[in-house]
């Protein structure tokens, strides 16, 4: 039977952009994938952190099928099971949730008060605000919601701010989350340049302010058909790239964006994740001095980056946080803050439609912040620490585990980059996150995949191909773009990410997978040795 | 600021009917509000199981906030807590779910594998698909996708199959849940009728097929600007009348859409909650020949109601299944089974936007699912079950404990029905679930509150202010309907429901206040005696 006259005819609108799929094969490529041992594929495509980056290790449920109209119930009624790592629990504290938050609704469906008593505090302490200033408004005039994550933050987001008359900006490389949920508002999307010459060191914007003033500027010449956008949408700590926008180049961005009062939403879930060198890896653990000293170098490099929120002079900024990385993706918990307005509009949606997030989630995340403390305490062998230094310490552990993976891994790469003899690829030195942009030298080896969009989206199926025929999960730049006709000469590139390696042992043998894909992407490619066509 | 201008056009037309909304008020009742005890309160109106229903006791977290860089972690670097009661735990055993199940994505966005084998083994348990006969589709033609409930569910669907030129219909009185989700498609919502007459004794259709066979067949000249309907929506366990569509009246209703290929979402959150006294709750827990005979009895009465997937011949069916009642809602975990052509656009739906669920609610569930066959097995003192039995086990408890709560209610409200001289109301008997429908003796007692649908939404206030006076929550019938317009007659009734009610003693209290906000309403409204006015 057809189900076509039933569907909703906005449907067939509504496309994930394929970043996570792979394909279409030529039969070649088919047959050698199908002699692959799948127990030595290795992801670098997924931004999920593996389990060595999880704060839980255990946990232990203890249950019932009696009910109070059986009253005799003792605990040989109870059965109990552990998920995770065996530990021998030694002084199990009885927290201050109440088994109702965890197992009934939420009086409020944007989520549980005590949840949101601890984000709140956990914004006041990481300074998000940070000399916020403002004639037209105060830090009181932003509400908070909870969402499953960034990406319904965004869903929602877009849902509210957009429709069939409207235009977004996005970032021309990006997450292409965004593009569907632009695709289920039948909004306009228009990428803006980055500026991928900019680096730590000469400090230049990683956003082309240039090319934006220009574009607003011109708007109705470049873009006759397509509204005046209202939104713009922007990754800080930018993916795929990696490249990251501190305090001063957001302010350069805002001002622009202010004088055309258009909206920002900041979509900043590697925030946390710095990678600066001045974080000690061999620090005392159990010093409080060494932890108070760590916790300002954590909070300088926080600083350095901000956010939009901090110089929202007129109530323009909502920001999108999200647990995923800095806790645990599989909890589905993320926040928004932004001004009431929207806030309350963004609650009304989630009323009439999803309804809430999981109350086990908002409760084990509420009480395992809570424990870190405990945990710090007991490090440091002292009751004296701040509300949330726990959280810190986390964080800060978080940032040092990110930074060996990262730096290793880019140091392995550029190492292998010329054992070809030839510079075939260089990466972008991470500073902050947990994806490496690794660039290919199109321009030098591989000039002809840069002619058109076609022929670069071509090239990069075939770099794809060779990721996988060497058991490799990475992404290819054609994959993260708003536009592969406006973005074809940025697009030569492999986004690939250090959170699921299980320790330096993998990340060499990934480096060597890379390298020797990208090798004979080189190699073969548009040559005689190319085995098979490429199919898209 | 005014955020008018950066508002989705659609945006407004999102509207969550105030179902769970009191007021506006007048000063002398608020005046009187404010002079109640909170600590006194309680609440009829929220379908919400309270503590008791809930299998889980204790959950118990082990975490650390070192990571494995910090190699030589011990388990005195794992701090514990627990939520709920304080149980001692014996013979704790490792479940089957890997951590990563728990914190990492789901591979796939619908739900985790091992959450849809035991959801596609109950649905065998429960013979949802009982004799299942059909010449176009098998059982393979059906898929399934997780959500966070039926209330995401539901929301879902409507975004699949509704559009500004579509039509859906739904019973006249209803969760109105579904008038917001239809609200956001900016589809036509019309109501069909119910037979308020129906009950277990007379087995007539609690869907007044007449009436519905009538309106298709005359629909464009009844509607002649709205399209014809493609979409039922029906909750064969009645909320809020209770009603019960019995398998038989399924095919009925069944039969007719098939006539005209409208699809059916079955909306079936109550329908393992069935009160039969044929459920012993004088049972030997510890007899295996008397769990088999109450699981048989069980099943005998599941197979009344029935699902209209057992009877989908052509492929209409969706139903829609929640574990917030037999479980907890605050897991927000339910799933959909529909013809797989439209499951598939659900998950790209979910894809495109809020990404799937809890991993911690899914392996939770998984867990205790499987834990309460330890937990049977103990018990009973053998191994000798089937699986999933335990899960029987626990519903059948449910089911005792509803009915005890259901029937003391009903008791207590029918004897005091006439407490004053006068049958002032009187309660549908309920058969299942957790509602209790009070219709009010408007006829005879103030008739002139069903003149027409403004003088009787203005009394079904007042009785909604009796009710707050009394310092209770329920929820009053003109906030349960499609359109007050088409269903006004229908409207002079109070939706209870005793699952928040703590034991027998609140149970005799709610029967008392509820008892004397009817006397009340019906004293006082439109005599000399109201003391305020009615603002609407």
């Amino acid at each position: 039977m057809s189900y076509q006259s039933y569907f909703s005819k906005h449907d067939c609108k509504r496309i994930l952009p394929p970043t996570w799929v792979h394909g279409p094969y030529p039969p070649e490529l088919q047959r050698r994938l199908s002699l692959l041992d799948p127990k030595e594929w290795i992801t670098m495509g997924s931004g999920t952190p593996n389990k060595d980056f999880f704060s839980v290790k255990n946990i232990t449920v203890n249950h019932s099928i009696d009910l109070h109209y059986h009253k005799d119930s003792k605990d040989s009624h109870i059965n109990s099971f552990f998920i995770g790592e065996e530990v021998n629990q030694n002084d199990v504290q009885k927290s201050d949730s109440k088994i109702e938050e965890v197992f009934e609704y939420s009086p409020d469906p944007a989520g549980l008060d005590s949840t949101f008593e601890i984000i709140k505090k956990l914004i006041k302490k990481f300074e998000i605000f940070k000399d916020f200033k403002s004639d037209k408004m105060t830090e009181d005039d932003y509400d908070y919601c909870l969402t499953s994550g960034t990406s319904a933050s965004s869903y929602y987001l877009c849902q509210i701010l957009l429709d069939e008359s409207k235009t977004i900006l996005s970032e021309e490389l990006t997450f292409t989350g965004i593009m569907a949920n632009v695709s289920m508002t039948r909004a306009n999307i228009v990428p803006f340049n980055l500026n991928m010459e900019a680096n730590d060191e000469n400090n230049e914007n990683p956003i082309d302010v240039n090319y934006l003033a220009h574009l607003l500027e011109n708007w109705s010449s470049i873009y006759p058909d397509k509204a005046f956008p209202t939104l713009l949408y922007t990754i800080p700590v930018q993916n795929p790239t990696g490249l990251v926008q501190k305090i001063e180049h957001k302010r350069e961005v805002y001002n622009l964006l202010k004088k055309y009062k258009i909206l920002i939403m900041e979509d900043d879930p590697y925030a946390y994740l710095t990678l600066t060198n001045e974080l000690r890896d061999d620090c005392d653990l159990t010093s409080k001095t060494e932890f108070e000293v760590q916790k300002q170098v954590y909070y300088n490099a926080m600083r350095k980056a901000g956010s939009y929120l901090s110089i929202d002079t007129d109530g323009l900024v909502i920001r999108c946080e999200s647990f995923s990385k800095n806790f645990a993706t599989g909890l589905r918990l993320g926040f928004i803050i932004g001004p009431k307005p929207i806030v309350s509009r963004v609650k009304n949606y989630i009323e009439c439609s999803t309804r809430e997030i999981s109350g086990l989630s908002m409760t084990v995340f509420n009480q395992c912040c809570k424990g870190m403390d405990e945990l710090l305490c007991r490090n440091l062998k002292t009751n004296d620490i701040e509300q949330f230094d726990g959280w810190i310490q986390w964080c800060i552990n978080l940032c040092i585990l990110y930074r060996h993976k990262q730096m290793f891994l880019y140091n392995e790469l550029t190492k292998k980059s010329t054992r070809s003899g030839k510079k075939l690829f260089s990466c972008l030195k991470p500073t902050y996150g947990m994806f490496i942009f690794i660039k290919l030298n199109l321009e030098e080896y591989k000039s002809k995949a840069l002619e058109d969009p076609q022929a670069l989206s071509e090239a990069m199926q075939y770099m794809d191909y060779k990721l996988l025929e060497n058991n490799l999960e990475a992404v290819v730049g054609s994959r993260l773009t708003v536009s592969v006709e406006h973005s074809f000469k940025k697009c030569g590139f492999v986004r690939v990410t250090t959170s699921q390696a299980k320790d330096d042992k993998q990340l060499i043998e990934c480096s060597e997978r890379v390298t020797d894909a990208i090798e004979k992407f080189f190699d073969e490619y548009l040559t005689d040795k190319q085995p098979y066509p490429v199919v898209l």
